[in-house]
């Protein structure tokens, strides 16, 4: 840690610090895994380098898209600049199979392909465990307006198709994963823009072929090979090189430019 | 029991009878009280009575206001012939005041008045223990199409308005109610009715003076004095006279006329 940054906030896994700039954030991934609202916990070393490095990689090409995100871009191995956001409290997740979660809610066998893809909402909070609410929640305790609803589930609805054409396209079914929005107040203006991460923490991903996980529920299940998992899919997105391990980078202050 | 009739179907609370003509259905109002999805059981002398009754006196009302509902009318104090419909899998809750597993799921205190009504559904599944779902799983799973769910919350809102002012009026806070909605086939047209039941089993409903609870909360707390409390209920909406206890009634066939 340098210590000449103010630390904003520390969470389950990642520090935010102030950035260079009025406006911008440093977010510092850390190797800290958690399920199950934080009842299980470990210390996975290199998660937080390979999750950085897959979000980079997604949020850059959805800005690419016109999907606007909180990200700017990546400082090292371990962190990224990004802009500050007031972040909705709602957990957005898309399903296109049903698993965890929704598989036990409604009965549906895991692996069972859902009729269309289906999108839920979480309220953050957990000391109530992250409660499933509708939309009717949300608006009557003002956690989002009606428009920023809808501005979510349309950008959910792209994030979802973009994703599941890149993860089928290196083998991987893009079974569901979880995003978070921000409003990012600029110009006078508000809008609502992705922020946090997604990567194997917040995704559930399925090779094709042998249906192995890929992602955060190898440390849910206790199945063990979780970096090498995630590794495997940072290597089939290009991130990183056939054999080439991250770097267990220390991070370090870089004098950024925002323009 | 009147063994010269149909038996269609046994619930918790009610059994459905074939009625005398095509297209409708007799209603048996049972003294079975069941909770936490029948985990608790117990069997309330007059609670059937009493709860047609009352049921029987806002499902009219509210024919009279141009809600539609399923019911035609009363056949003895235990039963009422009702039209054949086709349940809507789906529990639909309008809530003003937090209570209840709103309370618990939200960390809202009991009693708090919400800042405005919530319609909430739930998957009729008793294996599953009725699971809170929202539109996005009704619409994804052809539980209900999109027209059926605003029909619903349309006629939710209207009946809300309609119960919170009528027990207004008599000193008892509508706190949050269950309704269930059926499809009406009718002249090759499809239209949706309220079906099932209101009554003190269906509702949470406090004095307001007294804060005294007037509904099924007695029998799920253990508190006692069910069946005075949902006489009190009857005898301020004037079904039953000062002192009038609703006779035990044995159900016995009626011959009908839907005309």
């Amino acid at each position: 840690m340098n210590s000449r940054r103010t630390r904003i906030y520390e969470g389950k896994a990642k520090i935010l610090y102030e950035g260079p700039e009025p406006g911008t954030i440093i977010v510092h991934f850390k190797d800290d895994a958690t399920a199950f609202n934080a009842q299980k916990k470990a210390v996975i070393e290199g998660k937080g380098v390979l999750n950085q490095r897959i979000s980079e990689f997604i949020f850059t090409r959805l800005n690419e898209l016109g999907i606007p995100t909180h990200f700017l871009r990546s400082l090292n191995m371990r962190e990224q600049l990004v802009r500050e956001v007031e972040i909705v409290p709602l957990e957005v997740v898309v399903r296109n199979v049903a698993a965890g979660s929704l598989a036990k809610r409604l009965g549906i066998d895991e692996g069972t392909q859902l009729p269309r893809s289906i999108i839920e909402f979480y309220y953050k909070n957990d000391q109530l465990g992250d409660p499933m609410v509708s939309e009717e929640h949300i608006t009557a305790f003002n956690w989002a307006s009606p428009q920023e609803i809808d501005d979510m589930m349309h950008m959910a609805i792209r994030i979802n198709d973009f994703m599941s054409g890149l993860f089928l396209g290196i083998g991987i079914k893009l079974v569901d994963f979880k995003i978070e929005f921000g409003r990012l107040y600029e110009n006078d203006m508000m809008r609502i823009v992705l922020a946090d991460e997604i990567s194997p923490d917040s995704c559930r991903l399925w090779d094709i072929k042998t249906q192995d996980k890929l992602d955060k529920d190898r440390f849910r299940r206790d199945m063990g090979g979780l970096v090498e998992a995630y590794q495997e899919v940072a290597r089939r997105l290009g991130i990183i090189a056939e054999g080439e391990k991250p770097e267990r980078s220390k991070p370090k202050l870089v004098k950024t430019d925002l323009n």
